[in-house]
């Protein structure tokens, strides 16, 4: 949103980053989201790392405020405190997502911090890196049950019907966590044949399910297929129980991403597969 | 890491949240990485939305200090004051990420917090749910050129050398920004005919290069196809070299992603295009 198109009694909020700001824009949404009827005016700022960009910042703060008559709200996550202290300068409420924390931090560890700008994402761990790229690489092979090669590499395979979640979470294990993620679909010739896809009964340990409620399976369905068979609410239905009884025959876990986000879908997964057997 | 292989002298840290823990991690990973040669032992505990399952937390961490001799670092973010409470009844540091921010946002805004748990990632805002899972579903579908249909719908077309950084960035910006980001590859074609892909001409407003480094450009592709023509540096240098040629006459903006992160990569396109055109 930008600023020129601030009124009287607008709520301007800033997310000021050295880095790319999505720590702090995650986090300020978090604490935002308590509050209800706000209407916010919402800036991203990253890459703010010269005294000279953070003054800059400042002043647009500063103008903020004048046009809306309103403090801003001011999310920062600046390491270096030069830059934060020019930041700071303007009649704004500041939230200060890294200084509150890194003196007591400090004063804990009983070591002082390198304040080095721009680290939090840095590619400066290239294992790191290389490791998310190639599970990043191995989910998109290995999407929808395209290629059974290499699935003895996976670190999880997600099964569910079409449109369970299943594309969306892989890859956000992926991209979040450097987890090789691959997916299969269970399709009704599973459920006529009553049996997992044969290329899945050597992994079976690295099964983890997906289902969803069949109403909104059908909403889901209907909008990319209008009034199919396929998105009809019957149809969704015979394909969810019957994939349920496959699940619980075969004693694979399982969760309902009906209500869920990608990240709560994604963190529950890990935290079973963390408690059952392997060391994420 | 399991906290039976916890020794005396290790520092353990608790990442503790009524959601996923993502942001919680996130934040705290970047306060760590201020403080060089620690050895950490880092949990992630999700999900904890009752005060029962605060306090067995709390005992896990009162045992680790037990254990290491040493206070663990627990980084919280409980939404709820009770919850947040029955948490902070080890011997620990804790740095809440929460309640620190929550009650001066309150006094400054006039308005009650709704101490809702779980709300940062919650799936409540269908709208934008479907916004992102439909920008993941374009992406995949325009991954790697692989279709021209539909193009003008993309938000962004990133192109570029093969492994230049487009799939997971165009797979990032979706996920976490609900962009619509097509990409399509430079390839030796392309030099040759010294153009863009006829297809892209119609979109050249929604370009957006990635260039590498050649050297580390051999690297990467070395990993993937060994003493390949496609991987020799010179081979690399000679297609940087055009493909920069080719969007500099072309006056499309572009940046390198040597030493970035796909964060700072996808955090710098958004940018771009917020300030060039478009509403982001």
């Amino acid at each position: 949103m930008p600023d020129h198109l601030l009124k009287p009694n607008d709520r301007a909020v800033y997310f000021v980053s050295d880095g790319t700001g999505i720590t702090a824009e995650t986090l300020a949404h978090s604490l935002l989201s308590q509050f209800e009827g706000l209407d916010l005016h919402e800036v991203r700022l990253p890459f703010v790392d010269t005294v000279q960009k953070a003054a800059s910042c400042a002043q647009r703060i500063a103008a903020a405020r004048v046009t809306t008559g309103v403090k801003p709200i001011v999310f920062s996550t600046l390491v270096n405190a030069e830059i934060s202290a020019a930041l700071k300068t303007s009649d704004a409420m500041y939230i200060d997502l890294f200084q509150s924390f890194i003196e007591p931090l400090e004063t804990e560890l009983g070591v002082q911090s390198t304040h080095a700008v721009g680290r939090s994402h840095g590619a400066m761990d290239k294992k790191e890196y290389r490791d998310r790229i190639e599970a990043i690489n191995f989910t998109l092979a290995h999407d929808d049950g395209v290629s059974d090669r290499d699935l003895r590499e996976a670190d999880v395979i997600l099964i569910g019907v079409s449109r369970s979640g299943k594309t969306p979470t892989s890859l956000y294990l992926a991209m979040q966590f450097g987890i090789k993620a691959a997916n299969y679909p269970l399709i009704p010739e599973d459920f006529e044949r009553d049996a997992f896809p044969s290329a899945l009964l050597l992994h079976r340990e690295k099964l983890f399910g997906l289902t969803i409620d069949p109403n909104r399976l059908s909403e889901i369905r209907n909008e990319r297929r209008p009034n199919s068979r396929y998105a009809h609410l019957d149809n969704c239905k015979y394909e969810v129980a019957a994939a349920e009884k496959l699940m619980a025959r075969e004693k694979v876990a399982w969760l309902s991403t009906t209500t869920k986000s990608i990240e709560e879908i994604a963190a529950s997964i890990l935290q079973e597969i963390a408690l059952e057997k392997r060391g994420f």
